[in-house]
């Protein structure tokens, strides 16, 4: 099968392996979604070698549990042990065993087929498209940002970054009925952001961390990139909290005594439950097609790459089945 | 009077104004603490000129308030401007426009007499001593940690430093009964944790971060070098918090990945009310005198500064009154 794989460089391989793991099941990836994390994993971070990818939709062809087959579904991307305290929990995300599908042990989606346990896969109702689906992971990331903080609707929040993750942050928050601020170096995605819900867009420029310095009860950084954080870090509120969503390469300088001396509280905040993010769709009325820039076959998976990694884009969705 | 100040350099002055500020209480300062923040502010963080010190005791000598003339003192840190919703609601430490004793705005107790407002003072219960009362400020910033973070007496506790801080914070968790490892790199002050009721302590060495990788539910950070958060981030397990009490001069490379991908939270934790402290003070039966390492005359200043500086050394007293 044809599959874009990273070993030093990125690759389409066109006889790789179809992914067979025992007990598992087999699912034809329809169309799959490129995220800033992909891009990250080409410059280093994470340091995984395999066929890339994460965010899908497919339709299951083998499996344990036949009454999957033929079924179209999305996967949880962690795969636990299934037998530590935290697998047993039921929340394999921070199995210390776990693989994670094109990020860590286990090969991706950027790839005609893919496998995944049984217990990852979840139908996808027929009001969601595909295209919508591709969404699926990502805004579960974005929901889980509410598990684990308490967001008002009295809260003035920050989106620091106008990327397709912040995006789908300001869909969510826009749920909770609070202040949505995104603060963001592109002006047609800060007009994206203003529809998707954003009370207040900032085109980000020098000097805005200290005009708006103290202003927010949260802010959640999402921009990919290491400068997001201290300017989120400057904007909040003494005792607010910052909510950390971006994963790249390296380290970031950090002045951490702003952090004792305003109290502030960081969240690393990264996968979530799919069900809240599956149902926000399920009724069909939400288009998220202006977050899709570029649509290319899984053969022109390296121009996808670059085109993803463009500033002025926002998803680059590959069509593979 | 004579008084410790900074400003370039550390010079003792021989002829410095006794510091009357209208509407506040006069103190005549008995004896004073060296922290670490002194050590900081010497090397240049939060830009502050003037007398130094924030830890002492005091006796009241002029006050808009009679009764507390002739009454032994300690006093919370910061002032706040009074008018402000912080302030109303009866916590000043995060007022914006707050002056704090020796650190910001206002001049410290490194000298023969400080200013502060008369809410701002605590009188002493006389079975707590000088020496003991030295410790209220630093013993309540180790109190705040309980009323930012829920430290259940199952949890595993790291506290990342052996210094005079992590010793307080060691005697507040062993009041919560949780399991407290203490990782220094002095094998006497170590020992002393053990008195203070540390249930494991661990002499830091390259590679100790990755053998106690995902150990503990908390850590606490107060090693007062930037390197103490980068092992406090190793040590913990997925969804852990991380207390960060040092303040340092500069910026941290850090890799803030990890907080994202093991989703930590790391709380900055500054200044405490002072009554926690007064009251496990008051019984008499806790013995600080192990962490006075020196006792020098005001005079006698800038050795002060230097013997605090000292790696073998705990808290260095300044004798003044």
């Amino acid at each position: 099968m044809k599959a874009l794989t990273f070993r030093d460089s990125l690759k389409l391989v066109r006889d790789a392996p179809v992914p067979r793991r025992p007990g598992e099941a087999l699912v034809q990836v329809i169309c799959a979604g490129i995220c800033n994390t992909d891009l990250e994993i080409v410059k280093g971070y994470a340091g995984f070698h395999g066929t890339l990818g994460h965010e899908f939709v497919g339709r299951v062809v083998e499996s344990p549990d036949l009454s999957l087959v033929g079924h179209r579904v999305v996967g949880e991307i962690n795969a636990g042990c299934g037998h530590c305290e935290l697998c047993l929990d039921g929340d394999p995300r921070h199995c210390a065993s776990r693989t994670v599908l094109g990020i860590k042990g286990r090969d991706g989606a950027f790839a005609e087929f893919l496998s995944l346990p049984v217990r990852n896969l979840i139908e996808l109702p027929a009001s969601v498209s595909d295209d919508a689906a591709v969404f699926v992971e990502p805004l579960a990331a974005a929901f889980n940002i509410l598990e684990q903080v308490t967001i008002k609707s009295s809260h003035e929040v920050a989106v620091v970054g106008d990327g397709k993750l912040s995006q789908l942050i300001v869909l969510v928050m826009a749920q909770i009925g609070c202040s949505i601020t995104v603060i963001g170096r592109h002006k047609e995605k800060l007009e994206m952001a203003r529809r998707f819900g954003s009370y207040r867009v900032l085109l980000d420029a020098p000097g805005l961390g200290r005009e708006w310095e103290g202003r927010f009860d949260v802010a959640i950084e999402a921009t990919g990139s290491p400068a997001g954080l201290a300017t989120a870090l400057e904007i909040v509120k003494p005792g607010a909290t910052v909510v950390l969503k971006s994963t790249h390469h390296g380290s970031t300088p950090l002045e951490m005594s702003q952090v004792v001396v305003n109290e502030l509280t960081i969240v690393g905040s990264r996968c979530g439950r799919f069900r809240p993010a599956i149902d926000l769709l399920a009724d069909g009325r939400l288009d998220l097609s202006p977050l899709i820039s570029r649509r290319l076959p899984l053969a022109e998976g390296i121009l996808a790459f670059e085109e993803a990694a463009r500033s002025e884009n926002m998803k680059v969705i590959l069509q593979i089945g």
